[in-house]
């Protein structure tokens, strides 16, 4: 595993999910509660494929913006508990979506539903969880909290789509990179977050400050998620170093790597990627020319610069514990080694 | 084609959709233009599969039920249209993701989209048009209306996950099969019709009415559907005659000759739906076996029975263009040739 990059260097190790997670514990327990109760269905697959989702230990994040987000605007109902599960459900559709899409046969470490159940089950338990994520949106009845969700639905396949259109395109510049994981994983953060105070009744400035903490939260996310692709420990992270290329995914660190590379190195990129004709020792020669040119730690560097923008976002608000621990969420989130 | 079986026997050839197009001519070139306009994207790849999508001349029957409601109820403004364009676009995803699935290659007599562009496209795309659905439905702003609607959505997705689990079922009773077609078809052919008079502001038993109406017609229209599929030539229902035999699909018309069978026939169908083992003039046997029991007939039969409820649920409602208009849909309904 020599050539699996380090990136301890910035590392802060103190950062941890945990303050969030304390934060929402209670309303986290009715958000899986409500999750299994609708994820039901006389139609046994649904149930037991939604299991399988439920059961494969995502951070859980996105939900936990939605909770947090009310907490910190002081929130005293419970709508931000159908919210955090309908929030859930339209990512967990997206996944089953996306690893169709993909073909992908693990994530998380475990077998993806579509290589347990099938493609077409996939296709349709993903709809299914979309209709009962906006049913659940409908029972909390704030136009404005469902204007927000479905605007996000249509960016994230959008998204989705601009990325399926760039895959094994080596000319994707960092601008193209950054408008697919705008759509396809910052919408979804961001409508998580915005909600949150929306249901509370907290005037236009606070809720955009949220919309802006969610984004940009969730474009370092993402951005760290792309450097693990290449740098995590399988355990850890629960998939395979180098997925992304295999799939010819295009991400930041490959944009940087072509782009900063000598004609022979592009040479290498238009093989493996866009030509997907992958040899043995590829991924070792990928490893050391994202080394060479520094595209990990850059990559991570602005993951940091997205990062202090969702800091910035949230200094209107006055010091809390949910703020502290929505701050400390960022942290871990450019830092995080999994 | 001396297997085609005819169905000429009860047809009313004077029935026509004809009324109930003139009825909503105008209000349809509005969502027309709507539905292009919603399809519109930067990514280029959406209003390009949309486009092949919306030229493809299918009926649109279920836009045309909600913009009819409305007209019944005399409503006057002009949300019927949105969601009239909410409803096709929901189908419009359903059938995008359902050729996928059922790997179909051909549909309406033309390409699917998902032979043309793949299958990732088509389920992406399905995700978009979904969450462009739920987009215009919130710009509408009538809860009413958007719980219907999402109902309807989660209901149909679990009507194709049981479809995928009765699929080469040969067990399947009629019960199950009304169940599949129940949530699949009729889900949306109700709430089409309801959501018109949920807009007009009707009291509850006239929404209810307008519900069973569309329920009722969706029945038929999916067993009529069904017997098609046997007996319709190829030009006019721009399908294969058989594709749903050769699917392992198990709809009414089988149903029917399988419980009706002798122990010899019921291999028959065991052998070439369970097993997928099809041969050279297993379609011309099937043929003979559907004649021999009636099967066709007997489906036809069932969907004038569902006929029969639809016109008697909009009894409540007096005389009007608007209501002979559905009515005379109906009737066309259940004797169309295509």
């Amino acid at each position: 595993m020599g050539v699996v990059v380090s990136l301890s260097v910035a590392r802060d190790p103190q950062a941890s999910l945990a303050p969030l997670v304390a934060l929402v514990q209670e309303d986290m327990a009715h958000v899986n509660r409500l999750i299994l109760d609708r994820a039901r269905s006389n139609v046994e697959l649904i149930p037991e494929l939604a299991r399988h989702l439920i059961d494969s230990g995502g951070k859980r994040l996105r939900p936990m913006l939605t909770l947090a987000s009310a907490r910190l605007c002081g929130y005293e109902g419970d709508a931000h508990v159908r919210l955090a599960a309908a929030v859930e459900f339209m990512h967990t559709a997206t996944l089953l979506h996306d690893d169709v899409v993909d073909e992908s046969n693990l994530r998380r470490g475990r077998k993806t539903a579509r290589l347990l159940w099938g493609n077409e089950a996939s296709v349709l338990v993903g709809d299914f969880l979309l209709g009962q994520a906006f049913k659940m949106m409908v029972d909390v009845g704030s136009l404005g909290a469902l204007r927000i969700l479905s605007d996000a639905a249509a960016i994230i396949a959008e998204g989705e789509v601009m990325q399926l259109m760039t895959a094994k395109n080596t000319d994707t510049t960092e601008d193209d990179y950054l408008a697919v994981i705008d759509a396809k994983t910052a919408a979804l953060f961001s409508a998580a977050a915005e909600v949150g105070g929306v249901i509370a009744g907290k005037p236009k400035s606070e809720q955009a400050a949220l919309r802006s903490y969610g984004r940009n939260l969730g474009l370092a996310f993402q951005l760290v998620d792309d450097a693990l692709d290449y740098s995590g420990e399988q355990a850890t992270l629960g998939k395979s170093v180098g997925d992304d290329s295999r799939e010819g995914k295009i991400t930041l660190p490959v944009v940087l790597c072509y782009r900063r590379g000598s004609a022979e190195e592009r040479s290498f990129w238009q093989r493996t990627l866009h030509d997907g004709e992958i040899g043995e020792h590829d991924l070792d020669e990928a490893m050391n020319l994202l080394k060479k040119h520094s595209a990990l730690s850059d990559t991570m560097e602005r993951a940091r610069h997205y990062g202090a923008i969702a800091r910035d976002a949230l200094a209107i608000f006055p010091e809390s514990k949910p703020k502290s621990a929505m701050l400390e969420a960022i942290a871990f989130s450019v830092d995080r080694p999994y």
